[in-house]
């Protein structure tokens, strides 16, 4: 038997510990392992050829089950191509198995091959490596999903010749091996909050939960303001529009919290980043069930609350508290410009997401946004998402892999999944359209302005003379061929007249996933932009 | 000033030894390093948007000049797309100079946007790795191109705010910085071989060179076989047709020398590789500068000789040597069976690739083949490269940037390029031609079997019922797309009667870049490549 021991054996024990979805990527060496995976009979099967979209489908997947999902390669350059993916699910703490098929230890560095050094292949940036060895216990679902949860890899060597012969079948799996019992992490228990100090919640990066929801609302129904960007899927009772609030440099002081409390992950908004850092509180708390290190996105950490997120806020919502309350009075303010810009109609970046937040937000639908500008436009937006849960590749804020994390997310859901991306991230990623999983319940909105309008608006960057050359990235291509290639419908709109006539087809069900193209000015874009922060800078 | 210290005199140092060109990946934490480069007048620099297809670019820059190539992106996850392309460099042993931006060393592990380890970041897949400090001498250039040549590394982390003002210069350049002088390794200068034992060469990748290719004739001429895949760039004298010799399983015992020298780097033929396994040489050589280990791709290694191969190759045309005879005389054989077999008319893939071998093959082209199944092809057909050079990335033999390495190293030269491909690797590495580089030299041949035709040409592979789904890519994309988003002129041919209309017009010259999709079916590609193996096997 020409097959390798302990192979099935390995596989069935991830089974048995509840993996199920594994991303395959064509390949020879890896051969064994789907095999193994694909008549196990347990495992749902993705067959991907890009390694780096196949890493981010991956991620998709992990997101929506909360589960390890399976990735696997073949040897040699294959599982550098994953590494993008393996590494914001590192940050973005998510749970990924990553099996590389390898030589034989004894190849490496003999100038076989797709032959390199594949032992430790993503350094620090996965939560746990081994090597494969035949019939050992593995500790890969144990350590991806104990906080923090993320991604592990295992490289498995596997010698020639690796085919079953013809009819041959594979190695029954012996009996179950010894499963490894996740290890609980001491919690603590004492979050009793001085009632007498001004509190502000910040919420970083989140998946939606109703239960913690409820709690936050019953928060801010208090007074006491939390703050998340849309990628913390907060209640609608916690949307304040922080990101305008704090624009208004005059108020900052009055913000001041003397307590604050962060939950979830990264937070985008960068004014609330550089205020807390400016405007430091007397405490600050993060709330995480086991942290690397102690991260301190806003410079004030006093304190690691070794928490769940839930048991933290029950605890809250029983004791008094005292909010800032500038800013809940700030949030009237806000809206009533927010009001009356909205009222204009110019054919801008900014008014088109406020006006498609609006048709796209529903119980029905998730929303997948992209790096960088994407994700920034929707906390500037009076309209915002309530209903939808919304992603996004936070943990390193890459552009590589974010279309082909919403597909991946897609799968085996009724809901329409919307991917709302940049051109220069779409044309980065349009692999992500390259495999047979693009189902009709995907709806990909792309803003092409013909390259990154991120810069822009960066005060600095907007000025150099070399912007247009080299550091934006200046591109012609549009959706439209791609989606013929992938067997798409297409959408373009160039002004209101054509995205009122678009919308409704486009969202429309269909048998075909469905790409919305967005022509707009960069420049319109940015003067808009500006004189829409302007207004609430005084 | 905003301006990082020390930014423009590392720069400065980099081009007085001798670096002048750079690929630079749009970003805003790069920015002050893409100024340093762009601004100092002496750097070629090539805006590329997609890291992965951006260090291929630079990679099949540095193939071209032998020199090292900057290749230059922001922080994140930026970095880790650059790693297919230094591990190919690594083991293709090409120079290159990675600068990754960064975050400031206190910000690592603190969730702040696109922030990831990166100290280190390609492991041991590159040949140094040091972090910028202001006003000190570095090694990159040193360690770069010291034997083996490879890709460095070197982190910048900068701090806000990175732009220099409106109007504002860059500092100047401080004096000179000492510069490391490059050490010439000891080299070994016995080389004599015993008259009496016969001798086998086998010459593995390597960059076109006439000094050696004249002195490897000369050997040929007194009867000693030097045998290698087109990749070795051997002279026409060589060319053995070495794959189709060595099929002839009744012969090998007669083949098996006594005495074997390999010059140059990885090997393709994997009939060679396992005869040698089998029939080991009492010794056997490897010719190398300064190899890192002992690579022993035939498992029979018995000297390492450090060494240029000018020098081996001078000393051993003045020695009296004796040739493994059999392989010789085996030659006639095989070319009377090539030319029979070609004067059919099957439209197959190899046919097709005999024929465009024939008619692309001149001085003033130069050949890029993909992996992995276009390599093999080459080493099979009876037409030969014998004027163009060739090119590959054989380093890990990944798919993944083979068409961007082709179109970097078609900058800056008249001659035409041209990209052999697969459909797979095509489409894998599409966004080669999302820049704006492609210019009118290039002329890409695709061959598209709908999917990974190498796996149904591998034994055992071939039978398994799941190899359409999960182990070839089935793909459906045609170029036709891609190359209107591009710009390119499309040509495609489904049998011989269309192919003789376009390969003229596809070939003349022209103010665009051309592509050639031929279309194939892959039952047949297999079923005349197993027949035209046949006839060598008895």
């Amino acid at each position: 038997m020409a097959y390798p021991e302990g192979l099935v054996d390995l596989i069935d024990s991830l089974h048995q510990q509840g993996v199920n979805e594994a991303v395959i990527c064509p390949g020879s060496r890896n051969a064994p392992i789907m095999l193994a995976l694909v008549r196990h009979g347990g495992f749902q099967c993705y067959s991907i050829a890009d390694e780096r979209s196949a890493g981010f489908f991956g991620l998709g997947r992990a997101l929506k089950t909360n589960k390890p999902v399976i990735i696997c390669c073949t040897s040699g350059s294959a599982g550098l191509n994953f590494a993008p993916a393996v590494v914001e699910a590192f940050f973005q703490e998510v749970p990924l198995i990553v099996l590389t098929a390898d030589r034989p230890a004894e190849w490496i560095g003999q100038w076989d091959g797709q032959t390199i050094y594949q032992e430790n292949l993503f350094g620090k940036h996965v939560k746990h490596a081994e090597s494969f060895k035949p019939f050992q216990p593995n500790q890969l679902v144990e350590k991806s999903m104990a906080f923090p949860q993320g991604p592990v890899h295992m490289n498995v060597p596997i010698a020639e010749p690796f085919y079953p012969t013809l009819g041959e079948t594979l190695p029954q799996i012996r009996e179950p091996q010894a499963l490894n019992v996740q290890q609980t992490p001491k919690f603590d228990t004492n979050f009793d909050v001085d009632p007498d100090v001004s509190l502000l919640i910040t919420v970083g990066q989140r998946q939606f939960n109703q239960a913690e929801n409820d709690l936050f609302a019953q928060l801010a129904q208090k007074g006491i303001p939390v703050i998340g960007d849309a990628t913390a899927n907060l209640p609608v009772e916690c949307q304040l529009h922080h990101d305008l609030i704090w624009a208004h440099e005059a108020n900052l002081p009055t913000y001041k919290p003397e307590f604050h409390i962060h939950f979830g992950k990264s937070f985008v908004s960068k004014r609330i980043k550089q205020f807390l850092r400016t405007y430091k509180p007397t405490a600050s708390w993060l709330v995480h069930p086991n942290p690397i290190g102690k991260p301190d996105p806003f410079q004030c950490l006093t304190r690691v609350v070794q928490a769940e997120t839930i048991a933290v806020l029950e605890s809250l919502c029983q004791q008094t508290l005292r909010g800032v309350s500038a800013v809940n009075s700030a949030k009237n303010r806000v809206e009533a410009i927010q009001e009356a810009y909205f009222n204009k109609t110019i054919w801008s970046e900014l008014a088109i997401y406020n006006r498609l937040i609006g048709d796209i937000d529903a119980a029905n639908s998730e929303v997948h946004v992209a790096n960088s500008l994407a994700i920034r436009y929707i906390n500037w937006t009076a309209n915002t998402f309530t209903q939808s849960e919304v992603f996004s590749n936070r943990g390193t804020s890459g552009i590589d892999g974010c279309l082909s994390t919403a597909i991946g997310a897609s799968q085996q859901t009724n809901k329409l999944v919307f991917s709302l991306i940049g051109d220069v991230a779409f044309q980065y990623d349009r692999n992500a359209l390259w495999n047979s999983y693009v189902g009709p319940n995907v709806r990909i909105i792309i803003f092409n302005n013909a390259g990154g309008g991120i810069f822009g608006i960066l005060d600095g960057a907007k000025d150099l003379p070399e912007l247009g050359e080299f550091m934006v990235t200046q591109q012609t291509f549009r959706a439209k061929n791609t989606a013929l290639d992938a067997g798409l419908d297409y959408f373009e709109a160039h002004n209101w007249n054509e995205l009122n006539q678009q919308i409704q087809p486009f969202l429309a069900p269909s048998d075909r996933a469905k790409i919305l193209e967005i022509f707009t000015d960069s420049t319109t874009n940015n003067q808009e932009l500006q004189a829409y922060m302007n207004l609430f800078k005084q």
